[in-house]
């Protein structure tokens, strides 16, 4: 029986991950981290929970990463201090892992590169690869032989007829594929609440010719370190406008280098001044690369707004090109940036109407080519929230190509036939990971509830001294924090409940200190919801001696 | 000198308040609230500093209010519990405002009605009123006609030509008092980012009757509950189809009986159900207007989408139209709702591309036409962030109608002259109020700062006892929450540092609780950071006895 395994990727954007198995062989596809809410205190990244495949770590041939993205490569290091097995992806893909690997001090895995003329054999499954434009180069889909068939995994993409690498998509191997017969198509979602088509990459260039031309001042870019072709496309558009490049922002810097070492990224060493040398040039000599266009408190954009940014100093007269669209959630940040440049007086070119952003995503019309030239027998919507699944389900019923589709869920373990529908034959119970700062895992879901609980409701400490008869030897001392209000009746009412609380105890046989903890901490809680309707978290400290 | 006070409203969307004052004569112009950003921790609501206005409350003649929502009458009670002054707004913004003076028990309030042929005259001041199209009935422009001339505040407005309730703005009075001349013109901002015009709400009522033909099961509609007119529409089109009133939500409710009882809402009781007898009924005669348009976590239709709604369980075959744009910060929390609702069978119309929605606030053309018939000598963009003042004069350049005008701040106090361009004379220093869920206000910031490190790193409390002598009489006592990872030899640590440091300062003289306590608790931040790269919130508990 072949098996799908979704590990990720369908409760929202990112952690995309699944492995397909049959048999013996099992491959693993994608391994990516997820952003977290904003009410997830603490957490910076969430990574997929590898349990399942760290039990079938054996039968693991490897994993194939479909293009360089944080939400299909950014939990690789971790996966790979679980399970070691060789990573597959294209060049800039494996250079952009390789640099993660690096960080980590992970050396001795396996990279192992493939292009659209690989083939790669196991025993049960072959995979080839069909190149595909998004908003980073080197993307794939992957094509996979199954004894069930062929598997078409779309990975991220759109269709850019004119993309700025001229690498178009190989329509007519799609439609040889789609001959041949498809058993299962999985397709990017991400976009399929969007009508229409996607326009293409060069456009972004076609806008920055436009707007550049009338700039005079300094003039900066802000754009995802990854969209390699829009930044190539900044750079040439700035060098015909006299302008030379600096890059801001860790990963802008890092992005660039690889992607230039890997020629991806071209342009000449004297096009370049370092950010710090800039005021050697005239202002309007001067183009600045920078990441921050989605208001990340610690991006260079963000730090240069505040004035926090050491090597460059934001003046009137310059100008701010943001050239992308907030990411749901990331709207106040954004905005927040944008209105600390425009007070420093900014002129910020941020608007959809400025054209500074094409989408890297397929949109409806898109998604439908994507279908008609596969013709799958059976179809499941990958990557996005359960909306995006559903309108792309909707786009295939419209078609009428295929009737048998379904919105799986992350732990969904599918059955993929030839000839049966899909069905979903086993649920894994999955627990994602939450990543602190500091790159630790945050083993305790309770960790989360209890900043959650005192970011709304504070946090109230007491003490309790007792000696082996159970004697109060110490006061009872109370202290708070984010609550309010505290005025000293209500500390002298929580101690007068605490004492009563403890005398009815003490009116039992045995006093154990766990019980008492408990049934204190029960009370504080319950007086401060009684009083005040808020629930702080609460921590007793009780000391028998 | 006739002054022009901004109390509010030019940080962002909220919290509008402004005052004219010309010798002993003060009127203020509206009292809204701003909701808070996500990390404003318990904070539910953030009203205007009233500190200016008490100091000069004997000068202060009036409040009047320009329409009914939130962010314009939101604050009345609290600046009432400060300064009675009578109230001036339109019928149905008045019903409002009582409806929230008696929740709060204020009942000695002088609330005046005014209308379009209004005339209010103080000493220096006379005020009229222009009836304007809002995404709430009964919004007023304000005409003021001042020592200095004529005065126009917009008020929140849009151009509708073709408005539910047939009240299209006075084109011609407006061109009239344009032609006799306005000193300053102060227009809303919200949308002018927004390109082009805005629809009319007829629109909406187009698409109700579009969407609801084609539904058979049970309706939702989730709206803002002071969009009158959209919820007449709804109960329009849905009589038409067989369908019943149900209301779902509080605010629903209450502002649906507030607007019948006025007049502003028409509709039979045999039109109506109570939501917890729509059993009686079948599935296609049904339809229940909801709260919940923007994913608050407590409105109905999260509730009902969580199936925590006590008087109704949706289920599948149900449609739910959300005939609202997700405000910006709160997309999250609408595409959580959509989402859950979606993996219920419930069928969610909610797209742009729906045209369930159209804006209350004026595009660009429409700002720019109200810019043309008063073709004022100055101007003054308000509501709004930084970057919608900032679109709102780079209209007015475009248009150079006038060469005066700018972009203030909260705080600004703003010199008015016939004859001189605007000034800022004076900044007064505002510190806007925290409101709890309570209704309590958050007197101090600290305890917001102390919730946002707490969220971020957690708590650490530890217990220092002391005889008078300086003798530690009890163990060290370290407990944390939310502060991730507190292995044994880090607790073990931190109690070293803390001997070490505590032996230390007794080499000195004196030793006094209140250093001890800083310099202790300075010295676990330190540790902390040092160790885990993260800040806590520590909580020394000292006790010297």
């Amino acid at each position: 029986m072949l098996k799908l395994y979704i590990l990720g990727g369908l409760d929202g954007i990112g952690k995309n991950m699944m492995a397909l198995a049959y048999r013996d062989e099992m491959v693993v596809i994608d391994c990516g981290i997820m952003f977290p809410d904003s009410d997830m205190y603490g957490v910076d990244k969430i990574i997929p929970d590898f349990s399942f495949l760290e039990k079938h770590q054996k039968q693991i041939r490897g994993l194939i990463v479909t293009h360089g993205h944080e939400d299909h490569i950014g939990a690789v290091a971790y996966f790979l201090e679980k399970i070691n097995v060789p990573i597959y992806g294209t060049r800039l893909t494996l250079g952009l892992v390789e640099h993660k690997l690096n960080e980590k001090g992970l050396k001795k895995v396996q990279l192992k590169i493939i292009s659209e003329t690989s083939r790669l054999k196991f025993k049960y499954f072959q995979f080839s690869f069909v190149r595909v434009s998004h908003s980073i180069p080197d993307g794939v889909m992957t094509v996979i032989d199954t004894p069930e068939g062929t598997i078409v995994h779309s990975g991220d993409f759109k269709i850019d007829y004119t993309p700025v690498d001229n690498h178009v998509l190989d329509m007519h191997r799609l439609a040889e594929i789609g001959s041949k017969g498809v058993t299962l198509l999985l397709s990017d979602s991400t976009n399929a609440v969007k009508k229409g088509h996607t326009l293409s990459e060069r456009q972004v260039g076609e806008s920055f010719e436009r707007a550049f031309k009338g700039i005079q001042g300094r003039l900066l870019v802000a754009t995802f370190s990854s969209n390699i072709h829009r930044i190539q496309q900044a750079i040439d558009v700035g060098k015909r406008f006299g302008r030379k490049v600096s890059f801001a922002g860790l990963s802008m810097e890092n992005t660039a280098k690889i992607a230039r070492r890997l020629g991806y990224l071209t342009f000449d060493d004297s096009d370049t001044v370092f950010i710090g040398h800039i005021d050697q040039f005239q202002d309007n000599q001067i183009l600045i690369l920078t990441t921050g266009s989605q208001g990340e408190p610690l991006s260079a954009l963000t730090r240069i707004s505040n004035g926090e940014y050491r090597l460059f100093q934001i003046k009137k007269g310059d100008t701010v090109i943001i050239s992308a669209l907030p990411i749901p959630g990331n709207e106040k940040m954004v905005y927040a940036t944008i209105d600390k440049l425009g007070r420093k007086g900014i002129h910020v070119i941020y608007e959809e109407a400025s054209k500074m952003h094409v989408s890297g995503h397929a949109y409806s019309e898109e998604l439908k080519q994507l279908q008609m030239l596969l013709r799958p027998k059976s179809f499941i919507p990958i990557h996005g929230e359960f909306r995006h699944l559903y309108a792309h389900c909707e786009i295939v019923k419209e078609l009428g190509v295929t009737h048998d589709f379904l919105i799986a869920e992350n732990g969904d373990v599918i059955e993929v036939s030839r000839k049966k529908n899909l069905a979903i034959v086993e649920k894994l119970e999955l627990h994602p990971k939450y990543i602190d700062s500091n790159g630790v895992c945050l083993e305790d879901d309770a960790l989360i509830e209890e900043r959650r609980q005192m970011a709304n409701d504070g946090v109230v400490v007491f003490t309790f001294y007792l000696n082996h008869q159970g004697d109060l030897i110490e006061d009872i001392r109370i202290s708070s924090r984010g609550v309010s209000p505290v005025p000293e009746e209500f500390i002298n009412g929580l101690k007068g409940s605490l004492m009563d609380q403890y005398n009815h105890m003490l009116t039992r046989k045995t006093l154990e200190k766990e019980l008492l903890s408990i049934e204190l901490e029960e009370m504080v809680r319950k007086y401060m919801i009684k009083r005040t309707g808020k629930s702080p978290c609460v921590i007793p400290l009780i000391v028998i001696k």
